[in-house]
C-alpha cells in the first residue's frame, strides 16, 4: 500500500481532531493509501515540536510556509483560523499540493472564488471539513431522501445553534472580528447547516431572505485593560429559503443560544414521510412514513447500526454509537479515497464557495430587506 | 351563586369541546357564576334537538338567529366554521350578548376590525378560543419569561404544524376555499402560533417577511364526481419576525407536515436561559438556566404540578397530566371570571384582530417579496 | 334515558376527580344512563354541605352511614381513606347498593375476601378505581398484546414510583400506619402496577419473590409536638414475578423515588416486538415490531388519536392529548355501562382481591426469603 | 517516552475495537508510555498476517501460544471467545506478561479464582474490559454519587438488554453452549451491569435472588444440516439485589429483548436526588436534585462536555459526543497508566472474579428458589 503524507497546520480543536482521525482511520477502514503524519506547523518551532510529539507527527516547523512547499508533503491540512485559509490554501495550491481545510472556506465569496479558480487551474484535489454530513445518521437521512422514501420534499427546517458566546463576559476574540472571521455565527456554525441543506435535499438554494443580529454589541478586550471592543459580526441569523426544486425552508443559527451545545438539527418533510435529526443525539434518526395500518404510525427512532452508512467499520453491533471524532475518520477516508481514485470530492472548494455565496446573500438580504438570489 | 347562560352554535370538534368544558368547569374551579347550557343551535331543528340531548343543553333550535336574540342567553358561543363568525358575532353583539368564538376571529383583518368596533361600541365582552395559551405549561412559560428568569429575550421560534391535509386524496372542503376559510394553514393553525408569539414574549410583532405555498394544488371534489377542485389557500407558510422590543424570531405552519399531529412548539431564548415546549407533550416544559456549577447545567424537564398555573384545580398530585379539554375548562373559567368581574379578557376581539393583521401581512409580504409591517 | 344516582363518600384528591368525571362523562360519551350527583358525605354536616355546593351534588350529609342506606342512591362511591373501605363497602352492600371504590380494595387479602363474598352474595355490581388501565395508550397496549402483534410474551417490567414521601420532614400520616393503610408504597401505588401486569398480559401472576424496605424509619408527628413516630410500612418494594403463561417479569414501587411524580411505567417484551410506556407521557406508546426492511426498524412513538381506544370521544384530532381526569371519565362510562347492561365489570372486587393477595404474597416472601405463591 | 508493546489475540468485534483504541489513544491522551501494536495472533498464519496488515500490527502469528511467550510483548490482550480466556491468561501470566482481557473473565467463578491467584502470585497487572464504565457520563454518574450529591443511596435499577439472539432462526453458536460461553445473557451482557452496579454505588452486592429463562430452547445447527441443537444457557435473567451498605436494587439482562440494541441502562435513586442513564444515548445523563424553588425541579439532561471526566481529551466543545470506541481509548489509557505507575487497575481479575461469583450466585438462587449470598 502506498503512503499519503499529511502536513497539518494548526493544532487547536480541529487540528487535534484531524490528528486523531489520521491515526485511527487505517484501522477503522481499509484504505487505498496509508495516511502518514509527516509534518506539523505551529506558531513557532518550539510549540510545533511539542505538538508534533503530542499528536504523533514525524517532523515539525514554526513556519507554515515551509510546510506547504515541503517536498515530502502530499496533502496540506489547514486547521488554522478562518482568515488564514486563503493565503495558506493558495500557497499550497501553488506548490501543487492537495488541500484539506476546515470550514468556512473563506471570509467572503470573492476570496472563495479565487481559491476555487486556483485549485481547479492547478488540478489539485480539495476538501472542506463539513464533517457533520459524514455522520452515519445524516448519510442515512440523505439516502432515505434520495431514494424517494419521503415522496416529494416539501419543507426543510435547519438550525445550528450553540451558546459558546452566550456569556457577555467572554472577551472579544477573532470570532467577533470581521477581518478575522468574516460573518459571525452565520459563517462559523451557520455554514454547516447551509451546506447540509443542499447535501440532504439534493436541491440548490436559489434565493434567501435573511436577518442578522448582534445580541452582545461589545465585549471586554482580551488585553485585560477593562476596555470594551466592538463585536463586528452577527451573534445570530435566520433566513427563509427557496430551493431550485420547488422546496421551501428556513434556517437559524446562533452562537448565543443559551443551553444549546451542539444544536445542529433538521426536519425534512416530504409528501410521504419526514425525518427529524438532532446532532446532540447524533446516532439517532427519527423517521415517519405514511404507511402501515391506521393507529400504528409514528416517528420511529432508528439507532444507527451496521446496516447504515459507514457504521459497520466502527462496530458490528447496532446502537453502540459513533462520536464526534468518528465523523472526522470518515472524512479522512473519503479524502484519501478521492485523492487516490481521482474521483470528485464532496464538498470541494467549488461546493464550499456556494456556502460563502449563501452567507453573502443572507447578509445582502438583511441590508436590503428583500429576497436576494444566491 | 348567579347563573351565566350559554347559547352554543355548532357541535363539531369545537362545539363538543366547549360543551364538555361547560359541564366540567364548575366542579374543577370555584366559579363566580354557574355556566348553564341553555340553548344549542345546529343546522336544523331535528339535529339540534339530538345534539342538545347528547351534549346536555336544555333547549335547541335549528335557527342560530333565534339563538343570538334569545332573551335567556347571556353568552353566545360560536363554534361554527370560520366564514360564519362575522355574521353570527355581529348579530349577537347587536342583541347585546357577550361573544365567545373560536379562532381565527375572521377571514381577514377588515372583517375582524368591524367585529372589534361593534363589540366595543356595544360594550359586550368577547373572547377568542386560542386555547393552547391556557395550558399550564404555556402559562408557566409566560410566567418564567415575564419574571425575567430567562434574562432579556433574544429569539423566538414557533411552529404549528399538523398533517390533517397531507393526504392528497382527501376531498376539497371548506378549509381549502378562500371564501370559507380565508388563509389556509396560516389562518387555521398558524393563527395559534402567531397569537402565542405575542402572548409568551409580551412583545408585539412589528414586521414580517413571509412565504406561503400550496403544496397540493387540486383535490378531489367532495361530490364524488371524480372531478378536481382548486385549493385556494396555503398548505404551508413561514415567516421571519421583528418584535417591537428588539426580539427576532420565526414561525412556521403547515397542514401537510407528514407525521405532525399536534405540532405546536416553541423555543424562547433569552440571555440567561431558554425554554422549549412541544404541545404533543403538553404537560412538560423544558427549561435551561445559566446558573449553578459547571457540569451540572442542562435542560430540565418540568412536569406540571400543583405549584404551576391552574394545575392544582385538576389534581393535587404532580405529573398526573392535563389533557386537551382541560385547556378549554380553563378558558371557560377565564371567560366567566372576566364577564362577572368586568375585567379585560385575553385574547378579546381586539387582540384577535391583531392575529388577522399578521396573517394579512404575511400574505402581503409573500406577494411583495419584502418585509411588511403588521 | 334513565338516571343512575351516585352517593359519594370523601372529597379529597379522588373524591374531586370522581365528581369531575361524573359531571363530564355524559357529554363525552353517549351513556345508557345519566349519572346524577345525588348525595355527598363528608366528616360533618357543614363541610359536607360546603363540598356539595362546590362539587355539584344535590344533597349532603355528615354521616356516611345514612348515605349508604339512602333510598335515592343507586351507587355508593367510596373515596375515603383505605382503612374505611371495608366497613363502608359492607354497609353499602348490605343496603343493596352497587359499590365503586378507590384502590386498594382493602388493607389485606382477608378483608378483601370478605368484601368479595358479601358483594357476590348480594348480587351488586362492584368496581375498583385502577384508573390507569383506562388510559387510551394502555388500552392500546393491551389490544396490541392480545392481538398477538408482539408474538409470545417473554418479559414484563413494571414500576410505579413516586416521591410524595421522599422528604423526611413530611409528618407522619395515615399512609405510614399499618392500621390505616396496610402496606405502604406497595399497597398505595404498587397496587396499580400489580393489577396492570395482569391486565396487560392476560396472564395471572402465580408466584413472587419480593423485598420491602422502610427507607425513612421515623417521621415527625403531625401534632407538632416535635416527637417522632414510627413508619410502619414499606417506602419501597420490589419483586420478581412468575406468570401462569410462562412469562417472567419484575415490579418496583416506591413513594420515596426522588424525581418521580407519576412514575407508572412498563415494558412488555414479546418474541416479535415490544412496547414501552410511561404515564408521565400518558398519551404516547412506544412500539417496536420486528418487521420491515433492515435499517428501518426502531421504536415508534404512537401519539394517541381517534383510531385508538376511547380517544375519539374526547377529540376527533390525533395528538391532542388526554389528561388524568379523562381516565376517570372512561372509568365512569365503564361503570355505568356495566351496571345498566349487567355485564361483568373489570376490575371488580374479586379481581381487586387478587391484588391484595399479591401484596400479601410479596410481604410473606420478604419475611421468608423465598418464592411464595399468590 | 518508553514503549509498551501489545500482543493481541483475536480480531473480531473486540479485537478490532482494541486495535482502533491502541492506535488512537496516544493522540487523544498524553500517555506515560506509547502503546505499540507489536504482534497479532489469529487462527492461522495467513489470516493473522492479513489481519495484522489491516489493523496495523508489526508482526503476526497463527499460534497464540507463541504470542504469549514472545519476548517483545509486554501486554497480552485477549479478545478471543470466553472459553479461551482462562488458558490464554494463565499462559500469559506464566510468561510474566500483563494481561488485558475481555469480559466475562471466565466461564465460572472457580476458573476466575484460579486466574486471580495466578496473576497475583506472578505480580502482573490485569485489566478486564468492562468498557462502559469508562464512558464520560457513567464516570460522571459515579462522581455525583461518590460526592454525596444524591444523598444516601436507596435504590439501584440496572439492565443490559439486547436482541442479538431474538431471531429464533439464528443458528446455534458458541454463545449458547455452556462449555464455550458459561452463562448466557447473564454472562455476556449481564456481566456489564453487575460490575456497573458495584462501580457506580461503591457498595458490594451481598445477596441475590434470581431467575433465568431460556426463551428459545433450540436453534438450527450451524452446519446447515437442518437439525436443531439445544440452547444450554439463559436467554434472559433477572435478580433482586442486597448491597452491603443497605441499598437494594434489581438487575435484568437479555439477549432476546426485541428492539433493544445497546440496552444498558440504570437508575440510581438517593435521598436527595437521582440519576438516569441509557447507553443508547451514551453522552447524556439525566440528573434530578431535590433543590431549588418549588416548580423549577425536574430531571436535567446533562450533555457531556469538557468539564466532565475524560471528555476534554476528545473535544474542547460540549455536546459533541463520544462514541463506543472512545470508551476503549479511555480504557487503554487507564491500562497504560496503571502498568507504568504500578497503581491498582480497576477492574482487575480480582474484581472481575466478583462478577463471576455474582453470576454463579444468581444461577444458584434460581435453582434453589431463595436468596443466595455472593
Amino acid at each position: 500500500m502506498t503512503d499519503l503524507t499529511f502536513g497539518l497546520i494548526g493544532t487547536g480543536f480541529m487540528g487535534k481532531a484531524h490528528a486523531i482521525a489520521l491515526k485511527a482511520a487505517p484501522t477503522v477502514f481499509s484504505l487505498p493509501a496509508l495516511p502518514v503524519c509527516e509534518l506539523l506547523a505551529e506558531v513557532d518551532d518550539e510549540y510545533a515540536a511539542c505538538k508534533a510529539r503530542e499528536l504523533g507527527f514525524d517532523r515539525s516547523t514554526g513556519d507554515w510556509k515551509s510546510l506547504v512547499t515541503d517536498p515530502h508533503v502530499d496533502v496540506v491540512d489547514i486547521c488554522a483560523p478562518n482568515f488564514l485559509h486563503k493565503e495558506m490554501a493558495l500557497a499550497a495550491i501553488a506548490a501543487g499540493k492537495h488541500v484539506y481545510t476546515e470550514k468556512p472556506l473563506a471570509l467572503c465569496a470573492a476570496d472563495a472564488q479565487m481559491m476555487v479558480e486556483a485549485a481547479e487551474a492547478a488540478g489539485v484535489k480539495t476538501l472542506v471539513g463539513f464533517n457533520y454530513i459524514r455522520n452515519s445518521a445524516t448519510q442515512l437521512a440523505r439516502e432515505i431522501i434520495a431514494s424517494g422514501e419521503l415522496g416529494e420534499l416539501i419543507h426543510f427546517r435547519g438550525r445550528h445553534n450553540e451558546d459558546y458566546l452566550a456569556d457577555p463576559a467572554k472577551p472579544l476574540d477573532w470570532h467577533s472580528r470581521r477581518g478575522t472571521a468574516g460573518a459571525g455565527a452565520l459563517g462559523d456554525v451557520g455554514s454547516h447547516i447551509l451546506n447540509m441543506a443542499e447535501y440532504l435535499t439534493g436541491q440548490r438554494i436559489q434565493e434567501v431572505v435573511g436577518q442578522l443580529q448582534t445580541v452582545i454589541p461589545t465585549r471586554p478586550l482580551a488585553d485585560g485593560s477593562g476596555g470594551l471592543g466592538e463585536v463586528e459580526n452577527d451573534d445570530q441569523a435566520q433566513a427563509l429559503l427557496r430551493f431550485d426544486g420547488g422546496l421551501i425552508g428556513n434556517v437559524e443559527t446562533s452562537r448565543v443560544a443559551t443551553g444549546r451545545k451542539m444544536g445542529l438539527a433538521y426536519t425534512v418533510t416530504g409528501t410521504k414521510g419526514s425525518i427529524v435529526f438532532d446532532q446532540e443525539r447524533m446516532s439517532e434518526l427519527q423517521l415517519y412514513k405514511c404507511e402501515g395500518p391506521e393507529g400504528r404510525q409514528g416517528f420511529r427512532t432508528l439507532l444507527m447500526g451496521p446496516e447504515h452508512p459507514d457504521y459497520a467499520a466502527f462496530s458490528p453491533a447496532p446502537g453502540h454509537g459513533l462520536g464526534y471524532n468518528d465523523q472526522k475518520i470518515i472524512e479522512i477516508r473519503d479524502l484519501i479515497e478521492g485523492i487516490v481514485s481521482g474521483r470528485p470530492l464532496y464538498p470541494d472548494f467549488r461546493e464550499a464557495w456556494r456556502v460563502n455565496r449563501m452567507i453573502d446573500a443572507i447578509e445582502a438580504s438583511h441590508a436590503q430587506g428583500r429576497w436576494v438570489p444566491v
